[in-house]
């Protein structure tokens, strides 16, 4: 596996691997990478004759008062990892290649954005799409894979794909949970013992609400009470929002279409943000 | 010469240029040609193997109260001029293709996009960048040619390009004059004739600068005051603004430095807004 930090090198690269008319698959992360993110790689390794993974915590999706600093990293590890996986190439640029003093251009997908975690985390979307949109051009990738953990953040790559008129496939893969329910995310390193007993308490209500679902129940503020009052219950946990929207427009939906709703839903536990989705 | 309204097939097209390794050249135009349109397309016609001419009235770079519907058209004679000068590829996208109704993502190169035209026409760039975004992934062309009388639009262009780190070179070429030094612009067809004779006003003003700084003037205040008064005296001209800023930077400059300074105005000649500029 070649480690590129360049985004010439990098770029020079993937234009020989195009001349050879190799299919390209990219799996872009924040590294500290776990299951959920081997999912994408394996993946990557199957269908593609090149598999790119970018390592990369970029500044421009987190808030002023967020957790960008405090964000794990681990790169020689992930390295470890993605070598070992069969991985071609580890791309790792420098924030200052990236966002150099005069950088001034962002991509947006209106609307989109600003609905569940958009709302909560203004302009956190413009810095995904803006990074991805960068790391598309440096790789120039046939298919790139994400984790449906981050169900909005699909929603709105997908939309900036197609209303660009990029030439980029996505995959969006299923969630990887622990053997206990809680989705897999670099963040849970940042729980506490107690706290990462207190994170079951999101997978347990979308069970209780998936399981409502199953049962009849249609109306999405009976479903929202559920799992508020299911979340209630940890004492550490404070609800951001819980959402039940189409899953492919994230528009509110007053009531529950079995196979075209997302239940959505971000929670802190303690003073870590956590998120999990279910689609019904 | 062909001539495809199709997205899809317009990039089937040139995916075939590519794998036959030939070098694309393209010229994103509105369409109206003249001679400032051709001295570019000419010089794609001969820098490269493949010359792509695209003809889009583009509805997101026109303000609510603009000349969108009046702004010129004549796609067959267009077609008939292209032809003439040996262009491989006429594009003339639908609007329902290009901003279809769930059509959500822009792209915008901000501070650059708010000064000079900006500051008149809110939105215009982040219109221009996004249909500029949008026709560079259609055709994935290895340069783009544009004209140096929008030399705001060019410069944007370029941060954009270089921001999003996207493989195209930007060739920006001089501005193409009357005999009587107005700049062409598809909208001086707007102009009725004692409108077109005061339309000499904008170059007359810009080299009275220009001899101005060559004679040792360089107090930008002084110089836009020259030609504020060679204007006024147009009573059919009213300025829209006046500007002297860096070439690259447009910051504004208190004191002109030759080879580094761009004086550009715009002024409405009755309803028609013509821009012009020169760098001194």
């Amino acid at each position: 596996m070649k480690v590129i930090q360049s985004i010439e090198e990098m770029k020079k690269e993937m234009r020989r691997h195009r001349h050879e008319r190799e299919s390209i698959g990219f799996v872009p992360t924040m590294g500290y990478l776990h299951e959920g993110h081997l999912s994408l790689v394996r993946e990557a390794v199957k269908r593609t004759d090149c598999t790119v993974v970018s390592v990369y915590v970029n500044p421009t999706q987190f808030g002023p008062n967020e957790d960008f600093e405090q964000y794990p990293r681990d790169l020689d590890k992930d390295a470890e990892i993605l070598d070992e996986e069969g991985v071609d190439y580890l791309f790792t640029p420098k924030d200052s290649d990236m966002y150099p003093n005069e950088y001034r251009t962002y991509v947006e997908v209106q609307d989109l954005q600003d609905v569940m975690c958009g709302a909560s985390r203004p302009g956190h979307f413009r810095g995904v799409c803006t990074v991805v949109m960068k790391l598309f051009h440096i790789v120039g990738p046939d298919r790139a894979y994400f984790g449906q953990k981050d169900a909005q953040q699909a929603v709105i790559l997908k939309k900036m794909v197609e209303d660009l008129n990029m030439d980029i496939a996505i995959s969006v893969l299923p969630i990887v949970r622990e053997k206990d329910g809680v989705a897999l995310s670099s963040r849970n390193s940042l729980l506490k013992k107690e706290e990462r007993s207190a994170a079951r308490c999101l997978f347990r209500s979308l069970q209780l609400a998936m399981e409502a679902v199953r049962g009849g129940k249609r109306e999405s503020s009976e479903v929202v009470n559920l799992i508020r009052n299911e979340i209630g219950k940890e004492k550490s946990a404070k609800i951001d929002y819980i959402e039940i929207v189409n899953k492919n427009t994230l528009e509110s939906m007053m009531e529950i279409k079995q196979g075209r709703t997302l239940i959505a839903l971000a929670v802190y536990i303690g003073k870590v943000r956590l998120i999990d989705n279910m689609i019904v």
